[in-house]
This record gives C-alpha cells, sequence and structure tokens, in this order.
C-alpha cells in the first residue's frame, strides 16, 4: 500500500544545540521508501545514524540561534502480514531469544514490575498471549480517555492506569507495561497514520507473540493497516520523535499521512476470524 | 453489646522519646467504656488529650532508654444505628456543614484528586450516594487482594489502585479516596474487631450519607456491628495507632476483642433491603 | 497597618455547581476588616461558613450554566508581633495541645514522612527550631526555582524536593513538609501580599516556635509584614482559594494589595537580630 | 589481577518456573575467565544467552517444584586501565555513537527527565564531565546513607533523591539518573567486589567522558580495581542477578571475592592527579 507521508517541525533555537530528529520512515524488506526529502531551513549539515531494520535517527547540530523549520516528506509503499489467530501460539520465556528478553524488562514509562498483580488479577486467566492482549487492549479503550494535554513528558504507565486519560503515547505505554507483566515481551511503535484525526504523529505498540510482532492500537484511532512505520524502542524514551539537548522550544508540530494509492481495505481487530497484523 | 477489647504494644526505646498513643475505646453517648486500664511498664506518666466525642490520645514521655510495654484493656458496651437505605438521600455540597466539608478534601493517603476520572468512569452513574460507596467497597473487596506485608507506612490510595494489594488500611484509604473524588465526604475509623483472624487493630472508613456517618469495610473481614470504636480522622495520619518522636522500634502489636454478651447477630450489607450503619 | 486588597475571578460554569470560596481577609482581634464588598455577578445568594478566627470560607451554587463573575474588595487594618529570636524557645512535642500536634502529620501535600531523612541530614544539627525553619527556608529559596507555570494542583512537596521549581504554594509545601520531618508544627498560610509581582494571591506558612505561629516565606518575594492574612490550613487542600464541585472553567484570577496608609516599613528575616514575625 | 570469585543463591521453586541469572564473570580482552563451574542442584539444563563483550545472561526452566541451589565459581584474571584526567575531554552528544546515545536516555530506575534541575542547579555549572561526575559522585555519598532494607526492587532514583537512603544499587541509579540529565552517557555496572564487607553483589556505574567508560562507585566500599565484571546496562532492570518467571521464594543469596594474587594496590579517586579506571 502506498502512502505519502509528511512531518513539519519548527523549533525556537535560543542557543547552540544538538537535535536527534526520529521521524523518517523506516527502510525494510516489506517497507520500501520510495521517494524522500528532508530539509532543514536553515540548512546545517545532519547524518543519518541508522543500519538496515533499525531506526533512522537523524543529528545535526544548530550552531547558533536560529527559528528552524524542518520538514520531511516521504513516499512509501508499506505491506502488512496476517496471522491466523490459531498460528499465534505462546511464546514461552524459555525460548526468547537474548534482543526480545529485553522487550520484558520495565522501562521508563512502563513500570511493569508496578502492575504486576493488576495485570494478572484482570487478565491472567484469559486462555493466551493473543487473547490477553487483545482483552487488555479493549480495557485500555474503554477505561481511558483520549483526552489531548491531559498528560505530558513525564507521564507513565503507572499514572495512567490510576488518572485514566492520555493520548496515544500513553495508550501505547499502558498497553506495554501490562504486556509485559504478563511476560509478553512489548514494544514502542510509532508511524504516521492514515486517517488519523486530527493529523498528528502517532504512537501504538507491538507484541511478540508466535514469533511474530504483532500490532495492537488501543486507541482504536485509526485502521491497524494505515501505519507508515517510523521506529520501535522500549518506550517513547527510545523512540521519541525529537530529542534536544540545549536552549529550544519547539513551536510547531504536524504530520500527516495520504493514501497514494487506491482501494484501502481498512483492518481492524473485530469480529470472528481475528487476525494478528505485523509490519515485517 | 458489650466487648471486652485488648491492646498490647511493646517497644525499644533507645532514647529519650515522646508518645501519642490511640488505642482507647472512645467515650460517646452510644459507647460506653464500663471499665479501662491502661499500664505502662515501666510506668511513666501520661496524660489524656481529649474532649467528648473525639479521638482519646495519650501522650507520654519516655525520659530514658527502656523496654516498654503497653497494655489497653476494656470493657466497651457499644450500640449502632441501622438507617434504611431509602431514607440515606444523598446531602449535596450546599448542605454539608463546615466540619464536614473537610472531608472532601485529598489527604496525605487519600489522593481523591487524583482519582477524579477513575471514581466517575467506574461509579459517577450509580444512582445515588449509599449504592455508590456499596458498589466502589465491592470493587475494592473483588480487586485488591489482601496481603499482610504488601504494603508499608507510605502507601497511600494513589499505589493501591494501581498495586491491587494491601492491608485494612489501605482498603481504607481507598474507599476514603474514591468517595471524595465523588464529593461523598469520607474518613478513617479505626477499633478493636469482633472475629477479625488474626486479630490486631482494624481499620474501615465511614462515608457521610443523609445526614449520618454512615460505616463501610472494603475488607469484609469482620461483621460491620462488631466494632469499638477507637478513632476517626481523615486518613492514618491522624488516627494512627501510635505516633513516636525519638529513636524507637516497635517490637510487639497485638489488639483483641471478645463478645462480652450473648447474642450477637452479625450483621454485613447484604442480601436486600441494606440499612446503613452508624456509630454515633 | 491599612491595606487595600482586591480579588476578582471569572469563571465560565457549564452546569449548576457549587463554589466554595476561600478569599475573604480573616477577621481577627489583630486584623480588623474595615469595610468590605463581595459581589457575584450574575447574583446567587452566598453564605458564610465561619466563626471568629477561623478561615472564612463563601459558598454558593450557581443554579444554571453562565459565565461568573466575583469581585472581593476590603480596606484592611492589620497588626503583627515581633518576637527576638532568643524568646523564640523550641516547644518540645510534650507541650504541645491536641489543635497544634495535626500541624506534625503529613497531608495530601507536605509528605513529611518521605522526606524525614531529607530534612533531618540537611538541619537536624542546627541548634534550635527558629534557627532550622530560617535555614530551610533559605535553603529552598536558593535551591528551588520560582517558575511560573511549572507545577499544577498535584504537585506536592516530594516533586519540589526532587524537581527544584515551583510558584509559591510549592515553596510553602516544601518549607511544610520539611517542619513537620524535624517535630516543629507548621501550617499553610494564604494572604494579599504588599509588593508582590505580579500581582496575584499569595501562599507561605507558619511554623510553631515558642508557642507563636511564626511566619516564613521562602520565596522572598514580599515584606513579611505586608500581608493580608486569608486563611490557614494543613496545606492547600484546606485553604484554596477556590473549590468548584461542577463542571466550570477558571477563566480569570487576579488579587491587589494596596498601601492605605502611609510609612510602611518591610521587614524581612535578615541582619542581626531577627526577629520572629507573628500574624496573630 | 586475579581473583576468586563465588555466587551462591537459593530458591524455594513452587511451580514450574524459568530462570535468567546473570552471575557468570564477562569475558572480555580484558577479563579472563581462568577457571569456572556453575552448579544447579538438583540438576536443570542450562543455557548461555550471550555473545562476546555483552552480559552472560544463563537460562533454564525448572520443570517441578524443588528446593533449588545455584552455585558459580570462577578465577578471574581481570585488568583495568588508568586515563589521566586531563585526556579525559567531554564528549559532546554530536560525536556520540548510536550505541553510546542510548544511555542518555531515561530508564526505569533513572529518570533522568525528572532530574534534570537538580543536576543542573547542583552540578551545571562545574567545568568539564570528568569533575562533574566525581562532584556528584561525592555528593551522593555524603548525602544519601547506606541503609541495608531501606529500599525494595521498586525504588528509583527519584525516590533517592527524595529519601536520602539506599543501598549500592539505589546509590549506582542515582548517579546514572544525574549524569544522564548532564548529556553524559551512564550505565549500571555489577560485579564481584573485593573488600566488600558485608559480602554480596555489588553494584556501581559507568559514565562515558573522554570516548572511555570510566567506572565511579558512590558507595565507597571498595576499591576501584577491585571489581569483576558481571555486565552493564541501563539500570537494574537489565542487569538484575536474577530474573525469574513463575512462584518462586528467594532463600539465599551470597557473594564473594577473594584475591588469587598477591600485591594488590587499591585505587581509589582521591587526592591530585586523579585519573579515571576504566574496565575494558
Amino acid at each position: 500500500m502506498k502512502f505519502s507521508v509528511s512531518g513539519a517541525l519548527s523549533y525556537e533555537v535560543k542557543a547552540a544545540s544538538t537535535f536527534i530528529l526520529n521521524i523518517h520512515a523506516l527502510r525494510t524488506p516489506a517497507q520500501a521508501v520510495l521517494e524522500e526529502t528532508f530539509k532543514l531551513d536553515p540548512y546545517f549539515k545532519s547524518e543519518e545514524l541508522a543500519w538496515p531494520g533499525e531506526n533512522r535517527y537523524v543529528r545535526f547540530e544548530v550552531t547558533e540561534p536560529a527559528y528552524l523549520n524542518i520538514n520531511y516528506h516521504a513516499i512509501v509503499d508499506t505491506s502488512v502480514k496476517l496471522t491466523p489467530a490459531d498460528q499465534l501460539v505462546d511464546t514461552p520465556v524459555i525460548e526468547l531469544d537474548a534482543t526480545t528478553l529485553h522487550y520484558l524488562s520495565p522501562s521508563r514509562y512502563c513500570q511493569s514490575d508496578k502492575l504486576f498483580r493488576f495485570a494478572h488479577s484482570k487478565f491472567g486467566k484469559i486462555d493466551n498471549a493473543f487473547e490477553k492482549v487483545l482483552a487488555l487492549t479493549d480495557w485500555i479503550y474503554e477505561n481511558v480517555e483520549y483526552l489531548s494535554g491531559s498528560t505530558n513528558s513525564q507521564t507513565s504507565a503507572y499514572d495512567t492506569v490510576a488518572e485514566q486519560a492520555g493520548v496515544c503515547r500513553d495508550f501505547a505505554h499502558l498497553g506495554i507495561a501490562l504486556c509485559r507483566a504478563l511476560d509478553i515481551p512489548a514494544r514502542y511503535f510509532t508511524g504516521y497514520a492514515f486517517q488519523l484525526n486530527p493529523p498528528d504523529f502517532h504512537a501504538c505498540f507491538e507484541a511478540y507473540i508466535g514469533h511474530e510482532w504483532i500490532l495492537f492500537d488501543a486507541t482504536r484511532l485509526v485502521p491497524l493497516n494505515g501505519i507508515v512505520k517510523i521506529a520501535t524502542g522500549r518506550d517513547a524514551a527510545d523512540a521519541a520523535i525529537g530529542t534536544i539537548f540545549g536552549d529550544v522550544r519547539c513551536t510547531f508540530v504536524s504530520a500527516s499521512c495520504q493514501l497514494a494509492d487506491k482501494d484501502f481495505e481498512p483492518y481492524y481487530y473485530k469480529g470472528d476470524n481475528i487476525q494478528g497484523l505485523t509490519y515485517l
């Protein structure tokens, strides 16, 4: 499926600063970046910190005070894989490889160690991992209010479970924390999302089930197959849109994702015969 | 109903210290203290900080290192009042008197301000205050595990809603916080409790409904009419069994409550025609 | 000393709501309210919940959606008492009366129990209570940045000690928590403050030393003798400017305090021979 | 330098469980493991999840209830590198490689984002990174009390900065959080430590300065050059001694580190001409 994505960010840079952005569409075997432009105005030399299959961080130094405008645009061809639920068999901890095991540990915004009892009492008795994650995603959708501005960059899953309001980032963090508390590896996922309204960068999460990273989105704001993947990480600390070192104020953020193809068939987890969706 | 109650506390006092204990049975028009002994071994002069209807704090100074044993015993005649649910009409904030209004404010262990959304989304639509508090008490009983040693003196309602384990004190704090978040005044209640197993000091809470302080106990560990009241307060910070200033280690705590009457008919909130129970 | 004080508040009331305001100048033997007007536009009937020497809460019901403007104005004659430091002898816990003891307990925004070690390691060795509170007030001034908008209504002393930014409310909460951790009773104090820039309602705190409630202000923003007292309480939960039950949005707040006398001699704690200042 | 190290752990395994241990001495170019035994009693098959230079996790499944005893023993030859302070030049963020950048992000126990102001106000003006980390390590040593049992597995740097007590793990977490808040990459470091009293597994931290991972230990409990390295990670979530999935109770932990060489010259950061110490 082809999408045309754009991201725009503006900053007031008050003194020399270093930026690390993570807004480039990922290049993977299943996600081809057909065209791409990245512009800094005024111009500063930037470098990409990346290797195949991993997040594409772009780093640059703004050497003097400036009003900086950043524009990213790409045409991306994505594909997703659907796996029938009965093939999504639980992967016991004993079979996880070392890389995946890391996604069982608590992280800054996903304190799974503090939500152990909560997760087990609510979802522990559900039969298998896929059903568990569907159930906890539903629980988040039904119990947490999507409310712009209700949280900030310090808000964590532990807060969200009690305060029950947040944005996509908070929904994702809570989903991840609950998965990990249930011994299901889970990671943060950012992207450009089709039909997201109002348009913005989006965050959801993946859980590792049946040797696949299956996508889940407790916000239900967008079709699961309408996302252009930017990055994954333990939580927003790893995959922030922008990490900035210096005296800088963000003045504008926007993101959009348009269909550049015909015949998009939106896919959600609903009805019978739900299949798990994977971005490879 | 007559009860024979006892409390025993031991402390290793390492340096001169001041103690404030709150273990004396309250004297009220509805609770007569028929006999009472209070012993400090070794002996130190103590004074009672009290006035009718309020908590009976006992204060004394241990002027040198000591192994201190405290024993309290009383025979108490209690009575409770039952009010039919249909008379427990909601009291709007506009009608509360100044003293009662204080029990709407958040306190150290009952951060009702942070549980506003949680309380309203779970219990906000229930018809009236009495039903709301019954429902939230049930919710606590069903969702929080009673687990000795799982919490400490810093644990608050905000923790308990996420961690879902605690002791009677934590159950009470969460009940209070949820009531206040729903604009129902609520306060902490301590006592000697009949049939509590293992025997210990007990804590539960009261909510102000229909101009009565109605008792609730989310632990369901004891009959509601089997308690000898010690104290009320905003939370455990006001009604701690012992508040100690100095280098002191508690080495032993026990409490018991035996029936000194015949024919005790245990009362719980269950079945139809629930009536609200009040300790006057 | 005579001051002319004003407070103005505007609210968008979206549905029937109950307000409790605490903006009236306190009437005490040492603070005479010479003239006073309080206006609600549109008009709603209000009542004062008060008794001599205690906070003057005003309560009213707004029975329908409205844009509500509240104006308070008063001419107040205040007096303060200065006590030489050598008379401010420490009051041991054993001598405090029951009312004052409450101000040793931790409260919603002042978790003195969690700052015990911090308080003792920093200030525990200082000779006497007055010097301790001066020292901790200085420490707050030097270590916490006064930064509008850096905190919110949920911020507590425990946050401020780590995050080191806040407004007058946060400075006061931290001062109170540290005093209580050091066994010095302390309470929250609100008022109209002369020379506060920008003008607003002000908060500071009192510590109980030498049988007096001595005023301290870690913000150093105003002269200690330039305040018209509104209220005291355990923390901001007891003495909020406005406590509102209902769907209401605050759209405007202002407060001012002008000298209505000549010859004001500002008083601060500085130099030698510091005397403790009390509002009776 | 040769050391003989031992670790012993006992567990009561109540139901089938999976263990991941991280107690094996690391194998690096500068740390040779000369002899090594690892025993499970009763025996279960285990596998090592590792690759050169990274932590050596050992995983195994205990398939039925058991009293499990784990013993590890090794003879290890370590070497350290000393770099004169004047060569430890600051590495700006623009020059860090992608792997190192991760150690600037906040993590579960090291919420550097919440300690930004604290770190900058206390240490921000110090000239260079090495001096900064020496100063913050001193600050931790002087302000945090080493107190066994004062913290638990949920305690984080944010708590420690306010509560000011902890064990080696907490000292390390606070050091790491402060470094990251100052834009200095930092990571958690575990090992067997010579002269640690009482003997136990030890934790300290490394900061990335002058393109070296320099070791720091705010506890000052052991010579910096007396450690046999086990693991590094973002914080204790990555490098826990044991991570256990199942119903298991730890009943015993011990660790020891004896000199197997002569002529050990203990090295600490003190006096003039401090050189940074690195475990390669």
